[in-house]
């Protein structure tokens, strides 16, 4: 018998760290850690917490208090960037960049992997329909597992895995990937505004909506 | 006339960190960050707002939720390690390792950093008179400022600098070095118990003990 191992998911509420976590699921035992880090789109947190119930995992929310900064994600005196065609998105780096958001979550993950005896981590990052954030990046990455590798006691002999199977997919394969896995979308919440609809404009609204075109399905939520 | 810049120093409370923030007062202003991770010894946050105040430096608490683990330092139930010489601290990773803890503190840090236009995080690890941390040695600071430079947006051109000014001193070193610049050491707590005096058997006692006494001056706390 195999005993099923612990993992660590970083779970947004959007649909690609929903499909990292079925994804998870195959052959882990997930504990998922939502972050609220005062986001304009705090409703995701409401949607990661639904998601993890549905998954049958345990999940812990996070507070980090961030300065506002230069952010439209977290400054609401800020607006979002105005909405764009998705060839454009992630030409350059936009005002929804959080700094140094996703070396923060990974970080504490790994803290709560080695404390708890999880092997991994699981991050729904991407790097192909993504908005240019440097820490979406296979460098970005690249360069977090040296880091732990040296900076963890586990690190020499048996370092956190860093796992990020979304990395080289496109939004159509992810969303495909996750329909084949039965990721619940219909509970999943994408858009920066967080609205009392999703406003079909940010760059999240669509780089969703033309994933899902690109899969020939219609989304569910 | 040139613009003293911003840095984030982060500060515990002990005499390294003391230390380290007078040194980058020297050419910053400073903005300190502290963390409350449910440390056994909570009374070095009081001292590090004394420190900065003193400083004449603005701080902050950040409260971190940390799962209590096997660290004797965060798992009351635990005791910390049994007293030993000098000689033999840092020879293998002690119970008082916290999983990720400078890798979480340094990437909130870079956050603050990079949002506020600072351009140096200052940290107060050192590989000499040391727990044998492995987040205090030269290698993960280097593999760090890597990740840094791949994963923030400042990263390609200007990644904010990652300042260890103590790595290679030995405590004493660090001690005189700190009288030179007046810092107010009669303010640092060290002990990891936390009580009402310092215990003068923890790691954390026996090598600030040693520091001064190789130093040839009266600890003044």
């Amino acid at each position: 018998m195999t005993t099923i191992k612990k993992a660590i998911v970083l779970l947004s509420g959007g649909l690609d760290s929903a499909t990292v976590l079925w994804l998870a699921k195959k052959r882990h035992k997930p504990f998922c850690l939502i972050f609220n880090y005062n986001q304009r789109h705090k409703k995701e947190i409401e949607s990661a917490k639904k998601i993890a119930l549905k998954a049958g995992c345990d999940c812990k929310v996070i507070k980090l208090e961030l300065p506002e900064g230069n952010c439209s994600l977290t400054n609401m005196k800020m607006s979002l960037p105005a909405s764009h065609s998705t060839q454009l998105i992630g030409e350059k780096i936009p005002s929804t960049y959080v700094p140094a958001r996703n070396l923060i979550f990974l970080s504490l993950a790994v803290s709560y992997a080695e404390s708890t005896g999880a092997e991994a981590v699981f991050i729904g990052a991407n790097a192909v329909d993504f908005s240019g954030y440097p820490d979406c990046t296979p460098d970005f990455f690249k360069a977090f597992r040296q880091t732990i590798k040296k900076g963890t006691k586990s690190g020499k002999k048996t370092p956190v895995k860093i796992m990020v199977p979304l990395l080289n997919k496109s939004k159509d394969e992810i969303i495909k990937t996750g329909l084949k896995l039965k990721v619940p979308y219909e509970l999943t919440w994408s858009c920066y505004q967080g609205g009392s609809s999703p406003c079909g404009k940010c760059d999240s609204c669509l780089l969703r909506k033309e994933g899902f075109r690109k899969a020939g399905i219609i989304d569910p939520a």
